[in-house]
């Protein structure tokens, strides 16, 4: 299917509000199948869930993982300005330069598991405007940034896992994560690239403030990606909502592409239906995040690097999910005395 | 090396006594490379971790991956006839058919993880005595079935997961976390392959009966495995232990392989430093017996079929590790400034 064209903020309201559901025939092949292969029914736990959704979503039985992909979106943030990250602004772009060498993390981790590395980097040129002051993007700036994601999944992928790199970008998760949850700033705010003390008090008092002054404008989620969100955040919205309208499942990666996600389900609260987290991340509003969205994330492994990798790790999952299901015999084949 | 020779339960006890300990100069080596490549410092948590594990265990860094191995060992139990288990026990020689032909859940996982699978059957025509009535095996049985999986391994591995296979063997790791830990039966008894209401009763009563009668003669954790484990429990306890002298890192599989283990580490409190838990099984025990052991499992995926099922997936992870460690540019190579 080709996607329709976005052109306003309404538009994305109007994909979001109104998106297709999972496939039930291919789920029911996949539930015909899982009690004949040779093991006792349900012992292979969430692989066996992993297979369903997989069919379900993609629309097919047997699931496929042909091709998957990983999405890294970069942006800058104009919130540093208020020295929020413990590294400077230029690192964005050199991780960039890095991820494109191949020396990064997440380079060896698609090597390991098979998955086509693609980095997109949003305007780094211009960082989105300081929202400690004012709105993070324009509407224009917004829709830009969405379709910069959106434009980037093709109906060819079986898995698609979203990531990101940007400097200042766990406070604009923080942001978002306090303005769709509310409680308190502080605990939505972490240490992020590895601010502590007195520096951690102060990202957690900048946010405070922001989501306190953008608050009367903030009634959607995609408001809420404007105002206190960034280019990369909202390019990951625009992917995974692609990726639902292409019948691609999503695996996401940490808290900023969980708080990208999250505007989504403030829309629509089946709008990650399609989605798994890959992990929880060591950020310590991920877990929080997670749990408010149901979600239960597939790895634990105190990560918290970012640029797609705790995604990228739980691919491996993912593969081992689809080889058994797929390559099992069943009790028929192997000639194997089903349970009493 | 050459591994020694083993004749007698002391020969046994004497080995577990003293065990080499990791070499501290490839961890050495390991911690000095972590922190000059290209993310911030720890942010790939478990899996930097999972590195310097590989190298203090090898011998070696950088860490290996070349030949990695999935063995698992089958066994009969006598214990079957007292209605413990929900597949009858022909089960167990006709799954290792399924593992022949390549048809069960971990020939599709060795396949994805590029590990070699080896499957050792341990005289299934003749299962252990039955050890509500006796003990399960007589001392020259369990020294064979211990060296059945001591002669195993080879030094040419650099990891080695272990997994079992043994209609009734889910009782004797109960019996043996009982013994082993005390508590009730009940709080170590799970399903298994399937046993439930009154049936799961019967069983934990049958436990806890035979633990009691046994605990006379349970001074050694490998009195234990000799009086309520089983061959392939004692073939994991041998393969493990020659693992740590052959500098072979080990992941363990489920609840099974974990008592197994668990009884090493009753005779000495570091007899498992080698090892990783690669997964936490649904089998309600295995948590406990973690928690008991101090290990801290790779994956958490409600798995619980054995057969090394769950040690498998979590090579994934490892392989992760791996790739991260040994493939990333540091910050000098990428020129990517360091944190401020």
């Amino acid at each position: 299917m080709a996607l329709p064209e976005l052109h306003s903020l309404e538009d994305i309201l109007g994909i979001i509000a109104e998106l297709p559901d999972a496939d039930t025939a291919a789920i029911s092949a996949a539930d015909a199948r899982e009690p004949q292969l040779t093991k006792p029914a349900g012992s292979l736990g969430k692989l066996e869930e992993i297979s369903q959704w997989l069919c379900g979503w993609q629309g097919t039985h047997p699931p496929r993982l042909d091709r998957m992909a990983v999405h890294i979106f970069a942006g800058n943030h104009g919130i540093t300005a208020q020295g929020v990250s413990a590294f400077p602004s230029e690192v964005t772009i050199q991780m960039v330069g890095n991820f494109e060498a191949g020396g990064a993390a997440i380079n060896q981790l698609c090597k390991v598991h098979g998955a086509n590395l693609k980095v997109f980097p949003i305007e780094l040129d211009t960082p989105t405007a300081d929202f400690s002051l004012r709105p993070a993007m324009e509407p224009a700036e917004l829709v830009t940034a969405f379709r910069a994601g959106w434009d980037t999944v093709s109906a060819d992928l079986d898995l698609l896992c979203i990531g990101e790199m940007g400097i200042g970008n766990t406070s604009a998760a923080a942001a978002i994560a306090h303005a769709i949850y509310h409680g308190s700033a502080a605990e939505w705010t972490g240490p992020g690239t590895g601010v502590s003390g007195q520096e951690l008090d102060h990202k957690a008092a900048v946010i405070a403030m922001a989501v306190e002054d953008h608050r009367a404008g903030m009634n959607t989620g995609i408001d809420i990606l404007r105002h206190v969100g960034g280019r990369e955040l909202a390019a990951m919205a625009g992917a995974i909502t692609a990726a639902r309208l292409l019948r691609v499942p999503v695996v996401l990666d940490g808290y900023v592409a969980t708080a990208a996600a999250a505007c989504l389900a403030m829309c629509n609260p089946k709008a990650l239906d399609h989605c798994w987290a890959g992990h929880v991340s060591r950020e310590p509003g991920h877990r929080k995040l997670l749990e408010r969205l149901g979600m239960i994330p597939l790895l634990d492994l105190d990560m918290r690097l970012g640029e797609g990798s705790g995604a990228a790790v739980a691919i491996g999952i993912i593969r081992s999910a689809v080889a058994c299901h797929n390559g099992m015999s069943t009790f028929a084949e192997a000639g194997v005395t089903d349970k009493d």
